[in-house]
Protein backbone atom coordinates (compact mmCIF):
# COMPACT_ATOMS: atom_id res chain seq x y z
CA UNK A 1 0.00 0.00 0.00
CA UNK A 2 1.00 3.77 -0.03
CA UNK A 3 1.18 6.31 2.50
CA UNK A 4 1.57 9.67 2.17
CA UNK A 5 1.57 12.89 4.51
CA UNK A 6 -0.34 16.12 4.00
CA UNK A 7 1.34 18.83 6.53
CA UNK A 8 -1.20 21.13 6.72
CA UNK A 9 -5.04 20.94 6.39
CA UNK A 10 -4.79 23.85 3.92
CA UNK A 11 -2.46 21.88 1.31
CA UNK A 12 -4.53 19.02 1.34
CA UNK A 13 -6.67 19.92 -1.52
CA UNK A 14 -2.89 19.11 -3.66
CA UNK A 15 -2.52 16.29 -1.45
CA UNK A 16 -6.32 14.79 -2.16
CA UNK A 17 -6.82 11.84 -4.31
CA UNK A 18 -10.11 9.56 -5.18
CA UNK A 19 -10.63 6.85 -3.09
CA UNK A 20 -7.83 7.99 -0.26
CA UNK A 21 -8.48 6.68 3.36
CA UNK A 22 -7.70 9.51 5.37
CA UNK A 23 -6.22 9.71 9.11
CA UNK A 24 -6.66 12.83 11.19
CA UNK A 25 -3.65 13.92 13.25
CA UNK A 26 -3.44 16.18 16.23
CA UNK A 27 -0.76 14.55 18.21
CA UNK A 28 -0.85 17.51 20.57
CA UNK A 29 -3.88 16.98 21.75
CA UNK A 30 -7.14 16.67 19.59
CA UNK A 31 -6.79 13.01 18.27
CA UNK A 32 -4.77 11.76 21.42
CA UNK A 33 -8.39 13.30 23.31
CA UNK A 34 -10.53 11.71 20.68
CA UNK A 35 -8.92 7.84 21.25
CA UNK A 36 -8.83 8.54 25.20
CA UNK A 37 -12.68 9.64 25.24
CA UNK A 38 -13.87 6.45 23.53
CA UNK A 39 -11.31 4.44 24.92
CA UNK A 40 -13.00 5.50 28.23
CA UNK A 41 -16.36 4.47 26.76
CA UNK A 42 -17.92 7.92 24.84
CA UNK A 43 -20.24 6.23 22.80
CA UNK A 44 -19.39 9.06 19.90
CA UNK A 45 -17.65 12.18 19.40
CA UNK A 46 -19.68 15.14 17.38
CA UNK A 47 -17.00 17.44 16.17
CA UNK A 48 -18.37 20.90 15.26
CA UNK A 49 -16.14 23.66 14.00
CA UNK A 50 -17.10 26.96 16.03
CA UNK A 51 -17.63 27.83 19.36
CA UNK A 52 -21.23 28.69 18.78
CA UNK A 53 -21.96 25.39 17.87
CA UNK A 54 -20.62 24.17 20.53
CA UNK A 55 -22.91 26.86 23.20
CA UNK A 56 -26.05 25.73 21.21
CA UNK A 57 -25.34 21.90 21.58
CA UNK A 58 -24.12 22.76 24.99
CA UNK A 59 -27.72 24.60 25.82
CA UNK A 60 -29.17 21.57 24.46
CA UNK A 61 -28.25 19.62 27.39
CA UNK A 62 -24.79 17.83 25.68
CA UNK A 63 -21.27 17.35 27.52
CA UNK A 64 -19.08 19.95 25.73
CA UNK A 65 -15.61 19.78 25.35
CA UNK A 66 -14.03 23.32 23.58
CA UNK A 67 -10.45 24.97 23.61
CA UNK A 68 -8.98 27.31 21.09
CA UNK A 69 -4.98 28.46 21.76
CA UNK A 70 -4.55 25.63 24.13
CA UNK A 71 -6.93 27.13 26.68
CA UNK A 72 -10.50 25.53 27.92
CA UNK A 73 -13.47 27.32 26.96
CA UNK A 74 -15.31 28.75 29.77
CA UNK A 75 -18.71 27.48 28.99
CA UNK A 76 -17.88 24.05 28.41
CA UNK A 77 -17.41 20.50 30.43
CA UNK A 78 -13.83 20.16 29.55
CA UNK A 79 -10.82 21.18 27.68
CA UNK A 80 -8.12 19.47 25.37
CA UNK A 81 -6.38 17.73 28.05
CA UNK A 82 -6.97 13.93 27.29
CA UNK A 83 -7.06 13.52 31.96
CA UNK A 84 -10.36 15.78 31.44
CA UNK A 85 -12.21 12.87 29.60
CA UNK A 86 -12.11 9.86 32.72
CA UNK A 87 -14.51 6.67 32.48
CA UNK A 88 -16.82 8.24 34.95
CA UNK A 89 -17.54 11.16 33.14
CA UNK A 90 -18.34 9.68 29.52
CA UNK A 91 -19.12 6.50 29.75
CA UNK A 92 -22.44 5.93 27.53
CA UNK A 93 -22.24 9.82 26.58
CA UNK A 94 -22.20 11.60 23.31
CA UNK A 95 -19.57 14.37 23.69
CA UNK A 96 -19.19 17.57 21.57
CA UNK A 97 -15.96 18.63 20.70
CA UNK A 98 -14.15 21.66 19.21
CA UNK A 99 -10.55 22.21 19.20
CA UNK A 100 -8.06 25.00 17.53
CA UNK A 101 -6.68 23.06 14.99
CA UNK A 102 -8.28 19.45 14.99
CA UNK A 103 -11.53 20.20 14.01
CA UNK A 104 -10.64 22.16 11.13
CA UNK A 105 -8.48 18.92 9.74
CA UNK A 106 -11.63 16.82 10.17
CA UNK A 107 -13.92 19.29 8.10
CA UNK A 108 -10.91 19.04 4.91
CA UNK A 109 -10.97 15.40 5.29
CA UNK A 110 -14.60 14.62 5.77
CA UNK A 111 -14.92 13.62 2.02
CA UNK A 112 -12.80 10.91 1.98
CA UNK A 113 -13.93 7.47 1.48
CA UNK A 114 -12.94 6.54 5.09
CA UNK A 115 -11.77 8.90 7.83
CA UNK A 116 -9.55 7.72 10.91
CA UNK A 117 -8.50 9.33 14.04
CA UNK A 118 -5.14 8.76 14.92
CA UNK A 119 -2.46 9.29 17.50
CA UNK A 120 0.67 7.42 18.91
CA UNK A 121 -2.21 6.01 21.68
CA UNK A 122 -3.38 3.53 19.24
CA UNK A 123 -0.56 3.76 16.91
CA UNK A 124 -0.75 -0.73 16.54
CA UNK A 125 -4.51 -0.86 16.03
CA UNK A 126 -4.54 1.87 13.20
CA UNK A 127 -1.63 0.25 11.25
CA UNK A 128 -3.50 -3.38 11.17
CA UNK A 129 -6.67 -1.81 10.32
CA UNK A 130 -4.74 0.13 8.06
CA UNK A 131 -3.17 -2.52 6.40
CA UNK A 132 -6.49 -4.19 5.43
CA UNK A 133 -6.83 -1.07 3.38
CA UNK A 134 -6.45 -1.81 -0.59
CA UNK A 135 -6.46 2.12 -1.19
CA UNK A 136 -3.98 5.16 -0.45
CA UNK A 137 -3.74 6.00 3.14
CA UNK A 138 -2.81 9.70 3.44
CA UNK A 139 -2.22 11.53 7.11
CA UNK A 140 -3.95 14.97 7.10
CA UNK A 141 -1.67 16.44 9.60
CA UNK A 142 -3.85 19.08 11.88
CA UNK A 143 -0.76 21.27 11.93
CA UNK A 144 -0.92 24.75 13.92
CA UNK A 145 -3.10 27.92 12.03
CA UNK A 146 -2.02 25.97 8.85
CA UNK A 147 1.16 25.98 9.49
CA UNK A 148 3.13 23.06 9.76
CA UNK A 149 4.16 21.33 12.92
CA UNK A 150 6.55 18.92 14.45
CA UNK A 151 5.04 16.55 16.65
CA UNK A 152 1.99 15.18 13.81
CA UNK A 153 5.19 15.00 10.65
CA UNK A 154 6.56 12.96 13.22
CA UNK A 155 3.31 10.55 14.02
CA UNK A 156 3.66 10.71 10.38
CA UNK A 157 7.02 9.07 10.17
CA UNK A 158 6.20 6.62 13.14
CA UNK A 159 3.37 5.47 11.07
CA UNK A 160 5.25 4.30 8.38
CA UNK A 161 7.36 2.46 10.51
CA UNK A 162 4.36 0.62 12.09
CA UNK A 163 2.94 0.00 8.53
CA UNK A 164 6.38 -1.44 7.85
CA UNK A 165 6.46 -3.80 10.54
CA UNK A 166 3.19 -5.46 9.30
CA UNK A 167 3.23 -5.25 5.74
CA UNK A 168 4.59 -3.67 2.45
CA UNK A 169 4.79 0.03 2.38
CA UNK A 170 5.31 2.52 -0.28
CA UNK A 171 6.72 6.09 0.70
CA UNK A 172 3.83 8.35 -1.53
CA UNK A 173 6.01 11.70 -1.69
CA UNK A 174 8.74 14.01 -0.63
CA UNK A 175 6.32 14.68 2.81
CA UNK A 176 6.50 11.50 4.19
CA UNK A 177 9.87 10.72 3.09
CA UNK A 178 10.84 14.09 5.11
CA UNK A 179 9.05 12.53 8.68
CA UNK A 180 10.00 9.03 8.01
CA UNK A 181 13.56 10.28 8.13
CA UNK A 182 13.20 12.83 11.18
CA UNK A 183 11.07 10.17 12.92
CA UNK A 184 14.50 7.75 12.73
CA UNK A 185 15.84 10.51 14.52
CA UNK A 186 13.80 11.36 16.81
CA UNK A 187 12.35 8.06 18.38
CA UNK A 188 14.78 6.96 20.82
CA UNK A 189 13.57 10.08 22.95
CA UNK A 190 10.13 11.37 21.25
CA UNK A 191 9.39 13.55 24.44
CA UNK A 192 13.30 15.26 24.32
CA UNK A 193 13.43 15.62 20.60
CA UNK A 194 10.03 17.41 20.89
CA UNK A 195 10.98 20.34 23.74
CA UNK A 196 12.73 22.26 20.98
CA UNK A 197 8.75 22.15 18.71
CA UNK A 198 6.51 25.29 19.04
CA UNK A 199 3.66 23.46 20.39
CA UNK A 200 5.32 21.90 23.17
CA UNK A 201 6.23 25.32 24.59
CA UNK A 202 2.80 26.56 24.47
CA UNK A 203 1.88 23.46 26.60
CA UNK A 204 4.39 24.29 29.32
CA UNK A 205 3.11 28.00 29.18
CA UNK A 206 -0.10 26.59 30.32
CA UNK A 207 1.08 23.97 31.96
CA UNK A 208 0.28 20.64 30.86
CA UNK A 209 3.60 19.27 30.14
CA UNK A 210 1.79 16.09 31.71
CA UNK A 211 -0.60 15.93 28.58
CA UNK A 212 2.63 15.85 25.85
CA UNK A 213 3.84 12.78 27.70
CA UNK A 214 0.50 10.95 27.77
CA UNK A 215 0.25 12.14 23.81
CA UNK A 216 3.51 10.22 23.64
CA UNK A 217 2.53 7.07 24.84
CA UNK A 218 2.47 4.36 21.72
CA UNK A 219 -0.26 1.60 21.84
CA UNK A 220 -2.17 2.79 25.65
CA UNK A 221 -5.56 2.01 23.80
CA UNK A 222 -6.82 -0.18 20.99
CA UNK A 223 -9.39 1.61 19.54
CA UNK A 224 -9.96 2.83 15.92
CA UNK A 225 -11.47 5.78 15.82
CA UNK A 226 -13.70 6.85 12.68
CA UNK A 227 -15.71 9.23 11.31
CA UNK A 228 -19.05 8.93 9.74
CA UNK A 229 -20.22 12.33 7.28
CA UNK A 230 -23.69 10.84 7.06
CA UNK A 231 -24.00 12.05 10.74
CA UNK A 232 -20.92 13.56 11.35
CA UNK A 233 -20.10 11.62 14.67
CA UNK A 234 -16.71 9.97 15.88
CA UNK A 235 -17.33 6.41 17.03
CA UNK A 236 -15.09 3.37 17.27
CA UNK A 237 -14.51 1.04 14.80
CA UNK A 238 -16.31 -2.44 15.45
CA UNK B 1 17.78 37.67 13.25
CA UNK B 2 14.66 35.33 12.90
CA UNK B 3 14.51 32.83 9.96
CA UNK B 4 11.54 31.03 9.05
CA UNK B 5 10.56 28.89 6.51
CA UNK B 6 7.47 28.39 4.68
CA UNK B 7 7.27 25.05 2.69
CA UNK B 8 4.55 25.43 -0.19
CA UNK B 9 4.01 28.70 -1.38
CA UNK B 10 0.19 28.06 -0.12
CA UNK B 11 1.13 28.49 2.87
CA UNK B 12 2.58 31.77 2.30
CA UNK B 13 -0.72 33.75 3.96
CA UNK B 14 -0.30 31.94 7.23
CA UNK B 15 3.96 32.37 7.13
CA UNK B 16 3.26 36.38 6.47
CA UNK B 17 4.20 38.42 8.41
CA UNK B 18 4.73 42.58 8.01
CA UNK B 19 8.25 43.34 7.29
CA UNK B 20 9.42 40.19 6.26
CA UNK B 21 12.17 39.76 3.82
CA UNK B 22 11.56 36.50 1.69
CA UNK B 23 13.68 34.35 -0.07
CA UNK B 24 12.47 32.61 -3.29
CA UNK B 25 13.80 28.87 -3.44
CA UNK B 26 13.48 26.15 -6.49
CA UNK B 27 16.63 24.40 -5.86
CA UNK B 28 15.35 22.05 -8.81
CA UNK B 29 15.74 24.48 -10.99
CA UNK B 30 14.55 27.72 -10.91
CA UNK B 31 16.08 29.67 -8.50
CA UNK B 32 19.18 27.97 -9.58
CA UNK B 33 19.14 28.64 -13.10
CA UNK B 34 18.12 32.65 -12.18
CA UNK B 35 21.53 32.97 -10.30
CA UNK B 36 22.82 31.62 -13.16
CA UNK B 37 21.97 33.73 -15.96
CA UNK B 38 22.64 36.93 -13.42
CA UNK B 39 26.12 35.61 -12.96
CA UNK B 40 26.78 35.39 -17.02
CA UNK B 41 25.43 38.82 -17.48
CA UNK B 42 21.95 38.69 -17.91
CA UNK B 43 20.80 42.58 -17.33
CA UNK B 44 17.60 41.68 -15.81
CA UNK B 45 15.10 38.97 -15.49
CA UNK B 46 11.12 39.26 -16.32
CA UNK B 47 9.30 36.66 -14.47
CA UNK B 48 5.80 35.52 -16.23
CA UNK B 49 3.08 33.30 -14.40
CA UNK B 50 1.56 32.05 -17.97
CA UNK B 51 2.93 30.65 -21.28
CA UNK B 52 0.56 33.04 -22.87
CA UNK B 53 2.31 36.16 -21.61
CA UNK B 54 5.85 34.56 -22.66
CA UNK B 55 4.54 33.80 -26.03
CA UNK B 56 3.55 37.76 -26.31
CA UNK B 57 7.10 38.79 -25.17
CA UNK B 58 8.98 36.06 -27.74
CA UNK B 59 6.83 37.82 -30.37
CA UNK B 60 7.94 41.03 -29.34
CA UNK B 61 11.36 39.83 -29.92
CA UNK B 62 12.46 38.81 -26.05
CA UNK B 63 14.93 35.74 -25.28
CA UNK B 64 12.33 33.25 -23.29
CA UNK B 65 13.07 30.52 -20.97
CA UNK B 66 9.93 28.81 -20.29
CA UNK B 67 9.51 25.45 -19.05
CA UNK B 68 6.23 23.19 -17.86
CA UNK B 69 6.76 19.92 -16.35
CA UNK B 70 10.73 19.75 -16.38
CA UNK B 71 10.72 20.16 -20.02
CA UNK B 72 11.28 23.35 -22.21
CA UNK B 73 8.31 25.09 -24.05
CA UNK B 74 8.78 24.11 -27.77
CA UNK B 75 8.35 27.75 -28.52
CA UNK B 76 10.93 28.91 -26.12
CA UNK B 77 14.49 29.73 -26.57
CA UNK B 78 15.92 27.99 -23.04
CA UNK B 79 14.00 25.76 -20.73
CA UNK B 80 15.01 25.86 -16.93
CA UNK B 81 18.20 24.09 -16.91
CA UNK B 82 20.80 26.66 -16.15
CA UNK B 83 23.18 24.86 -18.59
CA UNK B 84 20.82 27.14 -21.07
CA UNK B 85 21.99 30.35 -20.76
CA UNK B 86 25.62 29.97 -21.30
CA UNK B 87 27.33 33.59 -20.99
CA UNK B 88 27.30 34.17 -25.26
CA UNK B 89 23.59 34.18 -25.18
CA UNK B 90 22.32 35.96 -22.18
CA UNK B 91 25.28 38.87 -22.01
CA UNK B 92 23.31 42.36 -21.37
CA UNK B 93 20.01 40.69 -22.38
CA UNK B 94 16.75 40.57 -20.69
CA UNK B 95 15.19 37.10 -19.98
CA UNK B 96 11.83 36.48 -20.10
CA UNK B 97 11.35 33.54 -17.62
CA UNK B 98 8.40 31.57 -16.37
CA UNK B 99 8.10 27.49 -14.95
CA UNK B 100 6.15 25.43 -13.46
CA UNK B 101 6.50 26.57 -9.41
CA UNK B 102 9.32 29.25 -9.20
CA UNK B 103 7.58 31.90 -10.36
CA UNK B 104 4.54 31.03 -8.95
CA UNK B 105 6.45 31.32 -5.82
CA UNK B 106 7.74 34.84 -6.75
CA UNK B 107 3.68 35.66 -7.35
CA UNK B 108 2.92 34.72 -3.80
CA UNK B 109 5.94 36.82 -2.44
CA UNK B 110 6.08 39.92 -4.60
CA UNK B 111 4.15 42.27 -1.67
CA UNK B 112 7.17 41.77 0.55
CA UNK B 113 9.99 44.13 1.91
CA UNK B 114 12.63 42.47 -0.46
CA UNK B 115 12.12 39.67 -2.25
CA UNK B 116 15.83 37.77 -3.20
CA UNK B 117 16.49 34.42 -5.06
CA UNK B 118 18.39 31.57 -3.57
CA UNK B 119 19.86 28.42 -4.39
CA UNK B 120 22.69 26.69 -2.68
CA UNK B 121 24.78 28.47 -5.68
CA UNK B 122 24.82 31.88 -4.35
CA UNK B 123 24.31 30.67 -0.60
CA UNK B 124 27.01 32.32 1.17
CA UNK B 125 26.69 35.52 -0.44
CA UNK B 126 22.60 35.95 0.29
CA UNK B 127 23.76 34.50 3.96
CA UNK B 128 26.06 37.76 4.73
CA UNK B 129 23.26 39.79 2.60
CA UNK B 130 20.72 38.72 5.17
CA UNK B 131 22.72 39.27 8.02
CA UNK B 132 22.62 43.25 7.21
CA UNK B 133 19.09 43.25 7.38
CA UNK B 134 17.25 43.81 10.75
CA UNK B 135 14.06 42.21 9.67
CA UNK B 136 12.60 38.58 9.87
CA UNK B 137 13.97 36.52 6.96
CA UNK B 138 11.13 33.68 5.51
CA UNK B 139 12.31 30.97 2.94
CA UNK B 140 9.60 30.41 0.89
CA UNK B 141 9.84 27.08 -1.02
CA UNK B 142 8.18 26.64 -4.39
CA UNK B 143 7.64 23.48 -3.64
CA UNK B 144 6.01 21.15 -6.76
CA UNK B 145 2.42 22.34 -7.58
CA UNK B 146 1.66 23.11 -4.29
CA UNK B 147 3.41 20.23 -2.38
CA UNK B 148 6.60 20.09 -0.26
CA UNK B 149 9.22 19.12 -1.42
CA UNK B 150 13.00 17.84 -0.08
CA UNK B 151 15.57 19.60 -2.23
CA UNK B 152 13.94 23.06 -0.99
CA UNK B 153 13.27 21.96 2.58
CA UNK B 154 17.00 21.27 2.82
CA UNK B 155 18.33 24.36 1.49
CA UNK B 156 16.14 26.33 4.18
CA UNK B 157 18.15 23.83 6.94
CA UNK B 158 21.61 24.46 4.67
CA UNK B 159 21.02 28.46 4.62
CA UNK B 160 20.25 28.42 8.83
CA UNK B 161 23.62 26.71 9.03
CA UNK B 162 24.77 29.13 6.55
CA UNK B 163 23.39 32.10 8.89
CA UNK B 164 24.59 30.90 11.87
CA UNK B 165 28.51 30.86 10.89
CA UNK B 166 28.08 34.73 10.35
CA UNK B 167 25.93 35.49 13.01
CA UNK B 168 23.02 34.62 15.44
CA UNK B 169 20.10 33.54 14.38
CA UNK B 170 16.45 31.92 15.97
CA UNK B 171 14.72 29.62 14.33
CA UNK B 172 10.72 31.24 13.92
CA UNK B 173 9.03 27.50 13.84
CA UNK B 174 8.97 24.12 13.65
CA UNK B 175 9.15 24.48 9.78
CA UNK B 176 12.53 25.65 9.72
CA UNK B 177 13.60 23.55 12.53
CA UNK B 178 12.68 20.42 10.54
CA UNK B 179 14.58 21.62 7.81
CA UNK B 180 17.85 22.10 9.90
CA UNK B 181 17.46 18.50 11.07
CA UNK B 182 17.37 17.24 7.74
CA UNK B 183 20.08 19.53 6.41
CA UNK B 184 22.38 17.82 9.31
CA UNK B 185 21.66 14.49 8.36
CA UNK B 186 21.77 15.09 4.34
CA UNK B 187 24.94 17.73 3.92
CA UNK B 188 27.40 15.08 4.19
CA UNK B 189 26.35 13.61 0.51
CA UNK B 190 23.33 15.75 -0.91
CA UNK B 191 23.21 14.18 -3.83
CA UNK B 192 22.90 10.50 -2.48
CA UNK B 193 20.10 12.02 0.42
CA UNK B 194 17.86 13.58 -2.89
CA UNK B 195 17.90 10.28 -4.84
CA UNK B 196 15.22 9.04 -2.88
CA UNK B 197 13.06 12.48 -3.37
CA UNK B 198 10.39 12.65 -5.91
CA UNK B 199 11.75 14.81 -8.33
CA UNK B 200 15.43 13.97 -8.62
CA UNK B 201 13.57 11.20 -10.19
CA UNK B 202 11.80 13.36 -12.51
CA UNK B 203 14.86 14.63 -13.78
CA UNK B 204 16.60 11.42 -14.13
CA UNK B 205 13.65 10.76 -15.89
CA UNK B 206 13.74 13.80 -18.66
CA UNK B 207 17.42 13.17 -19.03
CA UNK B 208 18.53 16.14 -16.65
CA UNK B 209 20.53 14.34 -13.84
CA UNK B 210 23.94 16.49 -14.35
CA UNK B 211 21.62 19.88 -13.76
CA UNK B 212 20.81 18.06 -10.22
CA UNK B 213 24.28 17.57 -9.77
CA UNK B 214 24.56 21.14 -10.42
CA UNK B 215 22.15 23.10 -8.59
CA UNK B 216 23.67 21.35 -5.40
CA UNK B 217 27.24 22.95 -5.81
CA UNK B 218 27.86 25.51 -3.07
CA UNK B 219 29.13 29.46 -3.80
CA UNK B 220 29.72 28.73 -7.69
CA UNK B 221 28.20 32.58 -7.97
CA UNK B 222 28.14 35.35 -5.76
CA UNK B 223 25.48 37.07 -7.56
CA UNK B 224 22.24 37.88 -4.85
CA UNK B 225 19.08 38.22 -7.10
CA UNK B 226 16.28 40.54 -6.03
CA UNK B 227 13.20 41.25 -7.02
CA UNK B 228 11.87 44.55 -7.94
CA UNK B 229 7.77 44.99 -7.88
CA UNK B 230 7.85 48.03 -9.63
CA UNK B 231 8.93 47.08 -12.65
CA UNK B 232 8.77 42.69 -12.17
CA UNK B 233 12.48 42.34 -12.80
CA UNK B 234 14.67 40.55 -10.48
CA UNK B 235 18.20 41.88 -11.34
CA UNK B 236 21.81 41.49 -9.42
CA UNK B 237 21.73 43.38 -6.26
CA UNK B 238 24.73 45.95 -6.12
Amino acid sequence: MTLDLCPSPALYPFYKKENDSVIIVDIFRASTTICTMLHNGASAIITVPTIEDAMKYKAAGYLVGAERQTRRCDFADFGNSPFDYSREKVLGKEIVFTTTNGTMAIEMGRESRMLYIGAFSNIAALANRCMKESNRVVILCAGWNNRINMEDTLFGGAFAEALSAVGDLTLGSDAIKMASALWQEAKHDPLAYLQKSDHYQRLIDNGVESDARYCLQHNTVTVVPVYRSADRKISALV
